[in-house]
C-alpha cells in the first residue's frame, strides 16, 4: 500500500466516522448512520473524479471503500454514547479527514491535468466536499460558514503538496508535508479559534427588510 | 417495454410528481412547478449514470423522459387541490418511486459493474437522492432524517433484486421482488410507523454549548 | 474572442460575485468568499458538462475560468461595503449570470444533443444551479423559492436562443436574443414584480401536523 492509498482510506475512514457522529446527533436508525458514513466519506473522492472525468468513480472499482466506512459506521453506532462531545469529536475527525484529503485531491488533480492551480483547487474541493454534503444532508450547522479557518486549511494543504511535489521531492515527503501543514493550521483554528479578520462592515439583512 | 423500462418510467413519474407536491406546498409558480417535477423525477437516475460513468445521462439520450415528468408536474398543478393531505400524497408516491429506483439502480449498477455491493450501494444512492435532491430545493424537511424507516426500505429492495438476480432466476421475477420487498417495508413505516430502535442515548447538542 | 467565449466569461464572472455577496452577508473570512466565488461561478457549467458527458469539466481544462472567479472575489471582498444593498446587487448580478448561462447551456447542450428539448433543459438547469448552490451552502433563502419569475427567464432565454438557432439566424444573434430575453423578463420580475398566479389552494401544513 502506498502512501497515497494510505492517506485515501484514512480519510475516507474520518470523513465516515464524521457522518455517523451526525447521525448520532440526529438520532436516526442504524441503515441511516451507515448512509450518511458512506455517502460522507467517499462523497469528496466521488466529487474529485467526477470533475476531473475518470469514471466511474473510485469505490465503484474497488468496494473495500464501501466496507471501510460501513464497519466505521457499525463502531461509532456502538461507542458513540462514551464520547463526552460528539459535535467536537466531529470536529476533530472531519480535521484529519480535510488534511489527508486535500493532499489526495491535488495528487490526483495533478497527475491527471499537470496544471498546478487544478491541482490546488481539485484538492480544496474534495476536502471540503465531504463536510459540506455531510452538514447540508444531516441538517447541521455549515462548517463552511463558522468563524474559525477551514477552506484556508485545506488550502494550505493542497498548496504544500503541490509546491513541494514541483520541487521534485518524492511523494512520500510531499504528502506529508501537505498533510501536516494542513493539520496542523484548522487543529489550530479548533483550538486556539484561529481566524483571519473576517469581513466585517455589516451582517447582510434579511431579504424581505431589502426588497 | 421491457419491465425494467416500465420500472423507469414509473420512478420518474411518481418522483416528478412527489417534487411537484412540494412545489405546491410552497405555492410557487408553474414553471417552478416543472422545474422541481423534473429535477426530482430524472435526479436519482442521473446520479447513478454519473457514479457508474455512463455519460451523458440517461434523459439526454431520451427527451420522453422530460416529457413524462411535465406532464405530471402539469396534473399535479391542476390537481393538488383536490388532495386532502398533499404532504402524505408525496410520502406515499416517494414511496412507490423509491421502491422502483432501488430496484433501477441496483439493475444498472449490477450490470456495469458485475459487483453485488456496488449493485446494492447504487441502488439506494439512486432511490434516495431524488427524494433527498427534493428536500433540499424545496426546504422540506429532509425524509433521510424521520423517524420511521427509509433508507432501509431501499436497501432491502436492492438487495432482494441482487441476489435474485445472482440466484439466477428472470429478470422480471428480481424486479418484482425487489420492488415489492421495498414497497411492502416502506408502506408498513409509512402506516404503522415501523422503525428500528433509533439511536438513543441523547441529540446532539447545539454546537455554540458544545464549543 | 467568440460571443459565446464572452457569454460564458461574463455568465462565470457574475455569479462568481454573487457567491461572494453572499459570503460578505455571511461575515466570512476572506478564503471563503474565494471559494464560494469559484463555486458559484463554475457551478451551472460544471453541471452542464457532467449531464453532457463532456469531461473533464470546462474549467480543468481552462484555468483562466479560476482565475476570474479569484479576481471578482478579491474585487467584492475590498468593495462590499461601499454597496447599499448587497442582497438587491446579489439579485442584479444573478440575473445576468442567469441570462448569460441559459444561452450558454443551450448552446453546448444543442452541439452535443442536436435536441432542442435538450438544449431547453441543459439552459434551465445550468442557468439555475449556480444560484442553487450558492443559496444551499451559504444558507440564503433559496432564489427558487422567491414568489417573482426566476426559472421562467431562463426558460424563455433558452428558447428564444435554440429557436432562433434552429431559425438558421447567426450564432451572434441567437445568443444576443436569448440573453436579452432572459434579462427582460427576470429583470421585469424583479423591478415589477411580475410573477404568474401562483399556485394558491393552500400552503403546505407542517409534517408534524399532517401525519
Amino acid at each position: 500500500m502506498t502512501v497515497l492509498e494510505l492517506l485515501d482510506y484514512a480519510g475516507v475512514a474520518v470523513f465516515a466516522a464524521t457522518g455517523a457522529l451526525s447521525a448520532s446527533r440526529k438520532q436516526i436508525d442504524i441503515i441511516g448512520f451507515l448512509f450518511l458514513a458512506l455517502v460522507t466519506g467517499v462523497g469528496g473522492g466521488t466529487l474529485r473524479d467526477i470533475i476531473i472525468g475518470t469514471l466511474p468513480v473510485f469505490w465503484v472499482n474497488n468496494p473495500v471503500y464501501i466496507v471501510v466506512c460501513i464497519t466505521v459506521g457499525l463502531i461509532v453506532f456502538f461507542t458513540a454514547h462514551l464520547v463526552e462531545s460528539r459535535y467536537r469529536l466531529l470536529l476533530w475527525f472531519d480535521a484529519i479527514g480535510l488534511s489527508a484529503y486535500c493532499v489526495m485531491g491535488a495528487a490526483k488533480g495533478l497527475s491527471v491535468t499537470g496544471s498546478p492551480i487544478i491541482a490546488i483547487v481539485t484538492g480544496v474541493m474534495t476536502a471540503s466536499f465531504g463536510g459540506i454534503l455531510r452538514d447540508v444532508l444531516a441538517d447541521e450547522p455549515s462548517v463552511l460558514l463558522r468563524p474559525e479557518i477551514y477552506i484556508t486549511a485545506a488550502l494550505i494543504g493542497a498548496a504544500a503538496f503541490t509546491v513541494a511535489t514541483l520541487a521534485g521531492t518524492s511523494l512520500i515527503f510531499a504528502s506529508v508535508v501537505g498533510t501536516l501543514s494542513a493539520f496542523v493550521v484548522r487543529a489550530g483554528a479548533l483550538r486556539f479559534g484561529w481566524c483571519f479578520p473576517v469581513y466585517k462592515p455589516r451582517p447582510g439583512r434579511r431579504p424581505e427588510d431589502v426588497m
